[in-house]
């Protein structure tokens, strides 16, 4: 099966304690079908402005994502900039929607017959918009930040409702629930609709919890970390382009999709950027796999 | 083999978000001899006051904890109180030494023959004086707090050299070592001699770091923590009496010894002072870590 996943499309500026970049291509659908890429065949749906690196196309392509759902614009690239003072949370220095303000995702007829789905972050509106436009998917999965909770928190939960499996970080479970306890809010978001709902820990890993089941996973250890922008939306995109592969879902495909999710997030934030996921070879991906197996069961 | 355990003994008083107990059995040796009850014979080293509730002492004795090493001193037991505001961090509100200020800790004939000794918290003066009064333990292990890593960090080091397994959290890691990376930080810790370094990382769990390898396990997920008072010693006094009944220690032992030791840690938060360990069989443990090994592997 394929993977259609749908996000922002950016060129980010970044500073870290290891160095800086300028215009970098980021963005949750960017990491996300870099990451899925090396997975399953990916498409991309969002939106850029004339002056995206002809290069950052060319990355795509050479990774064999489909660009059809590509929304081209003239004006400037969605642009964001941070700093990390700690890697667990970026400070946003400043944020240029630009030709993102008026992004209205349209899947190409050829995505329709895809079967899985990657919300990645972006206004719920947008992401519900894209939930009418389809209506055969297997697998439907969402991510969100915490600035979408607490300004538009019911469109939100309307995403949630008609999702198989939600991406939260510990802050916005507790944030979207008012429960202090992440297993807890996690069994709320359940009950809400969702099968499957993605703790993730930051540096101490993530847990997919269920209504009936838990599998717990720690970050791989990594001894520079370097950038840790998009780490969550490669572990979701690897996590779902392995899901794509799997019609029905089960606790030993969780556990894997996990286990993806984590490796390639590991590699996102050992270089700057999407240096990191570029040109990954599964044998690559495997070995780290492999170790995770080994340093947990 | 059998299981000694050097540390304190004391009179808890702690407030906690859940409640407050007054003057409850408390100290890193009775919560540690308490945890490793269930595993192996466990033979306890401390000094206590004519205070001393006489029910404490059958406490142990029913768990069949040999008390032989204790010392009875005229005066008032060690007194300690605290205040959790949140989880991870007790602040003291006040310490009386009481009779714990002359200890001095001598092993008493019968424990010499033993095989495995848990130098739990204490000054590493007092745990240095216990190393040099054995000579033929398989397993030595020492844990400590960021308190005596401040105030004689050589006289610690001096234990560290001796011991085969150190236990420390995150900040006493990186106080330590003066590493930010807890992997580095513990690989530091495995130059100066022990094999094995315990991470300790409260709520994320445990890792288990040798020259060669690694093992991650998460906490065991708890719906109501009550007071995390003494999990730490639970941890460590549950994993060195695993350790007791296996003289070759190798990844699978270390792998258990964890397990074990997250279990009664877990028990132990969900009721105020040692109320969480007491009495616990070992059909009731083996629950809890086939749970574990379920969600992680």
């Amino acid at each position: 099966m394929s993977l259609v996943i749908v996000g922002s499309i950016a060129l980010d500026t970044v500073s870290t304690p290891e160095g800086e970049v300028q215009d970098t291509l980021g963005g949750s659908a960017i990491y996300g079908s870099l990451a899925a890429s090396s997975f399953c065949p990916t498409h991309i749906v969002g939106v850029l402005g004339s002056d995206y690196p002809a290069s950052g196309l060319q990355l795509l392509e050479e990774h064999g994502i489909n660009l059809e759902g590509l929304d081209f614009k003239e004006g400037k690239t969605f642009r964001w900039s941070g700093k990390y003072t700690n890697w667990n949370r970026a400070e946003t220095l400043n944020t240029e929607l630009n030709v993102f303000a008026d992004f209205s995702p349209e899947l190409p007829e050829s995505y329709l017959c895809c079967k899985c789905l990657l919300l990645a972050n972006i206004h719920p509106r947008l992401q519900l918009q894209v939930l009418n436009q389809i209506n055969s998917y297997h697998h439907l999965a969402c991510d969100t930040m915490n600035y979408w909770i607490s300004l538009c928190k019911d469109e939100l939960e309307q995403v949630i409702k008609r999702v198989d499996i939600v991406f939260m970080n510990e802050d916005e479970l507790r944030e979207y629930t008012g429960k202090k306890d992440v297993f807890e809010a996690a069994k709320e978001i359940l009950t809400i609709g969702p099968e499957w709902v993605i703790i993730k820990r930051g540096e101490y890993g993530s847990v997919a919890v269920s209504s009936s089941n838990l599998f717990f996973a720690p970050a791989y250890p990594v001894t520079k970390v370097k950038d840790p922008t998009g780490a969550g939306d490669c572990f979701a995109g690897a996590f779902m382009a392995y899901l794509a592969n799997h019609p029905i879902i089960n606790h030993q495909v969780i556990r894997e999709a996990v286990r993806y999710g984590t490796v390639l997030a590991a590699m996102n934030v050992q270089d700057f950027g999407v240096q990191g996921i570029i040109g990954k070879s599964r044998a690559e991906i495997e070995v780290y796999k492999e170790h995770l197996i080994k340093w947990t069961s």
